[in-house]
């Protein structure tokens, strides 16, 4: 393993300090949990977080971004954990009475949660950028890493499914992930622009880590916009994908089922294999070390690691077991 | 004075219940509390009640209506009466997080309160007219009479003062009316149309109350509207003006500060002036008794009542007087 004095040197545009450059590409609660870890041993300058903004959907006539909100809040140290999504210890009165106004409830958001809704809505529409005003709503929490969408555009992931085509949020939300899914698609990708902070991510980071989120909903709608699948194939530092499902399951959220439904291997090589070609490093749990040698087959380096972040050390110990994997060993 | 039996002989269009129909025309405060009274004696197919929207602005990115939230939180009993604004026992933790996200937080609203911003927002946005969504929202509040806006158009009360313009509500919160004022305009009028509540009044009621609302910043921008100065001088039932000053001040905001400013009579008097040709009724208050002769000269018949209401009694007790004076009694 190279040491940092090493790897330095080939370095441009680094941070100047002896640690890399790191994009990390999250969705919602699996992706915040090691973005957190991340954020404990990386400086602000030293890692970007690139949010999926496929399952953004207006609710009540406000702009919700659940995956940017749920990293958000993560970081900010306010998210409700019990829930996985919105703010601990929220309060619901503004739902309640829009209930009461026949407004379509079915999406909860509690008192605080309207706040940086309502906040979002009002810059975006007066002309700021979603990358903006998610930097904004971040630094008032007190982020000092940069928080950002995948795009500034607009993208929608649309899910067909047994009982017709529905948004993301009907999916997952509304109908609790239940439907059998028959395929995905991202519209408006095509011509949504990179976000600055993937684009600079893509030609400059040192380590790109996809965090342990649903391929299908968080991962495949950044790569789905122009140039970036390109840009992660010809990516010159290392790749490292963290497995979402471990044990042939997945630890929250459809991705089991999804691999399941969309007829792929319902294992962390199932997940391997939608990374051919993308990944350096695939990290998978423990308990699946048996896969190893398979994955390895792929042209990718497996290597085992606890994925399952219950605390706050778990998400830590993680992070730098993906650093040090990627060739990077911090001081510490 | 006639029956009611004789007056409906007369009549066109009417409830076909032995009581008139009355179209009450108000702002904030002073005038909700008489449509109160009123609602007490009439029934919802016999009162509708015209609210100005010049106050209208839009807050945190949403349509802030209010003149119709007082009202209509006046009707529904919800009301903070103390404050005079927003809803009794609000809380205001959407507002607390905004503040902290940076946005110009002036202009308070509760959680409940946000909740009617959130939902008008919506449906204007979604292309219902304003009267359609006030109708809805005072629906769910629980209220059966109708309450209207002025105009489904846009008209923006404009305050010349000595430190230069500002929109209606920078004038009165953010200022707290303290800047001398020197004009007022309202921003759109001339191509904004009364809506058909407003309209259908004109023509068809048997009584028009002017609440005792400020005359400058309430009735003007009513009056102000294509065809209404010239519907109300030819209207063809009762006018009847509830004066807004009582012993030469105001029950509640800046009417007297601005009568003085613009150089009126600062008295039921002065207000009684700006009314000639729109009113036959005029309503001051028995301590301003002085003043009947005077304003009988002006061309309307003077009466005096308890127009102080303090409590529910005094508004239904006003709201009675005032019908009585147009020639209708109420049987109980």
């Amino acid at each position: 393993m190279p040491s940092l004095i090493e790897k330095l040197e080939g370095l441009t545009g680094g941070s100047g300090l002896n640690i890399p450059r790191v994009l990390a590409l999250a969705g919602g609660v699996g992706g915040a949990k090691l973005v957190f870890g991340l954020t404990k041993i990386l400086e602000p300058g030293s890692l970007d977080v690139v949010v999926n903004t496929g399952d953004d959907e207006e609710f009540y006539g406000l702009h919700v971004s659940p995956d940017l909100d749920t990293v958000m809040y993560t970081l900010g140290g306010i998210s409700n954990t019990g829930t996985g999504w919105g703010i601990e210890g929220d309060s619901f009165s503004t739902l309640e009475r829009l209930q009461n106004f026949g407004a379509d409830s079915w999406f909860k958001l509690g008192d605080l949660d309207f706040a940086t809704h309502i906040r979002r809505t009002q810059l975006l529409r007066g002309g700021e950028t979603l990358t903006k005003v998610t930097r904004l709503l971040s630094s008032a929490l007190g982020i000092e890493h940069i928080i950002a969408p995948m795009t500034d555009g607009r993208v929608r992931t649309v899910v067909t499914t047994e009982v017709g085509e529905m948004s993301f949020q009907e999916y997952f939300v509304r109908n609790r992930c239940e439907p059998v899914v028959k395929s995905l698609r991202f519209e408006g990708s095509s011509c949504a622009e990179p976000s600055s902070t993937l684009e600079a991510g893509l030609n400059k980071a040192d380590v790109m880590v996809f965090c342990p989120s649903n391929p299908f909903l968080s991962v495949e709608p950044i790569l789905s916009l122009p140039g970036v699948r390109e840009g992660v194939k010809g990516f010159g530092g290392t790749r490292i994908v963290v497995s979402p499902i471990v044990g042939g399951k997945a630890i929250k959220g459809p991705a089991a089922k999804m691999l399941a439904e969309l007829r792929h291997d319902v294992s962390a090589l199932g997940v391997a294999q939608m990374y051919v070609g993308l990944c350096d490093v695939f990290v998978l749990d423990n308990q699946d070390r048996d896969l190893a040698q398979e994955i390895n087959k792929l042209g990718m380096r497996a290597t085992v690691a606890d994925t399952v972040m219950r605390t706050d050390k778990d998400k830590i110990d993680l992070a730098k077991e993906i650093l040090k994997t990627s060739g990077w060993e911090l001081t510490e």
